[in-house]
């Protein structure tokens, strides 16, 4: 039985996205490709709001994450971590030689003003990394308000990890001034998990040429290369399925509209925080709580393992916390192309399960 | 219209195959997906011949090469090159800073076994790339020749680039002593492109253990980390829909058999080479030539453009040559699970429009 995903990635796909990616195959150097390839970027600066270059990438988000570290730092990194994913871009510049220090906020709490400050007024930085939206903690980061501070330092590469949000969250890459905003399909998209994108500045691509090391699968400059030169190909074989099935799903998501969709995720994340009050605890920051996932303290006296496997009886899966947070939350996404009403069902199960 | 793929990858992928890129999503960390992935490995042991630890990248092969010679170089690699993705993987070791040197062949001929002898008796090289399957001139190594040599220095580690001919041609990896053995999906397994697989041995793994500054998304380690002590995972969130395609389509190819699989390409090979002998010339080394992709010159008269025009109203894609044979040759892919009566079919079809 298949199983109806309600954790933060992948998410559920719905069957005509699902039918896409059995779309036969063409030449990855054909016209037709080209124009596919063209298709989903001008597609993707619309839901992104962004004029920036749009390189996609056959990996998860976690390729491109790496890639942006090595592409664009040649001083040194500051990264702006909220939980295990900002931890792991830490980690991703440590085992490729970049110079990098971790700022760590509590778990549950936000990257404020004043540590970016702190960080980018001592000029030891040329790249910052931030994460909009953090799964393991259900919060993001108040984006508007961090980039007042970033802006001030216009020769920092603002690299935004934006995968478990974008399209679901509303950010606005033009106007917030980020350089590279890297997301992926099985989120907030609904696509399968497979593959990655980001939105590239001019400003990092110059700043790029004059970075050693950069490597080549996830170089950008070399991604770049291939979409203005070539122009709209990929340096070796894309996966093409994924390419097929969002440039439909992209048409479904600009059908619905970007602000509508942010107030689907805005909805949603209500009526999940609602519940987690009324029946449990919110884990995190509650200003500061996420649209697309919510972190909740397990306070019903019964172990994960006991409700995930009641709610596997009715078809769903959920999911534990992650890291440190394993055993005492659990988490409710609510991304991509869920609907308020199959939430509710949802939460109507789980609150039979925890009552039971 | 769908053109018909004889192009050196992506391949054509069968109805019922595609099919199988649609299915439903799982988590990723669930027990479903774990067994997933530990019966793909178990398959692709069989396919390979190898008991080595099988890891999966969802990239294209070009990744895992990389990561490849990030993993485990420590020292300095010794790259033989018989065309374009031999000059790539060298690329791949300059780019990330790893020492290396350039051996190249003439276009069309292999690496002779004492090009690696001359090589490896300076004792300078702690890991060695060959090309088994060359696209660009159609032509295969004589591997069981390179492995006499490569196997008097067991220090080294032996790194194959398989990405057009495993599960096609015939390459017992534990028998020929490959350490790394890479290939991917859009070739001879007929998937769509969008992962690539490697065979890992335990010489490799624990020299990668000595090796600083492998990266994170294409380290070795981490990816056999995850298949053993996960076990069968993989570090961030992969791409489920090639996995469950995979799986189905290793249960086609073992059923077919891998003796039988390469017998039936070599049946392909020799009925293209006996149509380019006839009708135009072949381009490479006669005594090793390809049993997956046949690279011709094209003597016909006619620009590739009039020819491939012409076939593609037919319902054919064709491949006209690589790099610096753009011009002179065209290819012929026999790959997959094109079977012996498509191919006469496709070159009767060629032969018309060449003589028309």
């Amino acid at each position: 039985m298949h199983k109806k995903l309600f954790i933060p990635g992948p998410t559920e796909v719905y069957p005509d996205v699902l039918e896409k990616m059995a779309t036969p195959m063409i030449g990855h150097r054909t016209k037709d490709a080209s124009a596919l390839q063209e298709a989903i970027s001008k597609k993707l600066q619309k839901v992104m709001m962004t004029n920036n270059t749009i390189v996609l990438s056959t990996s998860s988000g976690s390729g491109l994450m790496e890639g942006a570290v090595r592409s664009f730092t040649k001083t040194r990194a500051a990264v702006f971590s909220i939980g295990a994913f900002g931890k792991r871009w830490h980690k991703m510049c440590t085992s490729n030689g970049i110079a990098a220090d971790l700022f760590e906020s509590e778990l549950g709490q936000i990257t404020t003003p004043e540590m970016l400050e702190a960080a980018l007024s001592t000029g030891k930085y040329d790249l910052i990394t931030i994460t909009q939206n953090e799964t393991s903690t259900g919060i993001h980061n108040p984006m508007a308000r961090l980039a007042e501070v970033y802006k001030k330092y216009p020769d920092v590469i603002v690299c935004v990890d934006a995968v478990s949000s974008m399209a679901g969250d509303l950010i606005p890459v033009d106007e917030l001034g980020i350089d590279v905003c890297i997301t992926s399909t099985q989120k907030c998209l609904g696509l399968p998990p497979g593959m990655a994108i980001a939105s590239v500045s001019e400003k990092a691509i110059k700043k790029a040429e004059t970075v050693e090391n950069r490597g080549l699968y996830f170089d950008y400059l070399e991604l770049v290369k291939f979409v203005k030169e070539k122009p709209y190909q990929y340096p070796s074989t894309p996966s093409e399925s994924h390419m097929f099935a969002l440039d439909y799903q992209l048409d479904k998501i600009l059908e619905e509209g970007v602000e509508n969709r942010y107030k689907r995720h805005c909805e949603m994340a209500k009526i999940a925080q609602d519940w987690a009050r009324e029946h449990c605890e919110l884990y995190s920051d509650p200003d500061n709580l996420s649209v697309t996932v919510t972190c909740v303290k397990n306070t019903t006296g019964k172990p994960f393992s006991e409700i995930s496997k009641a709610m596997g009886e009715r078809g769903y899966l959920m999911s534990n916390g992650y890291g440190p947070l394993k055993d005492i939350t659990f988490r409710i996404a609510h991304m991509g192309d869920l609907t308020v009403e199959e939430l509710q069902q949802y939460l109507k199960d789980l609150t039979e399960v925890i009552e039971a």
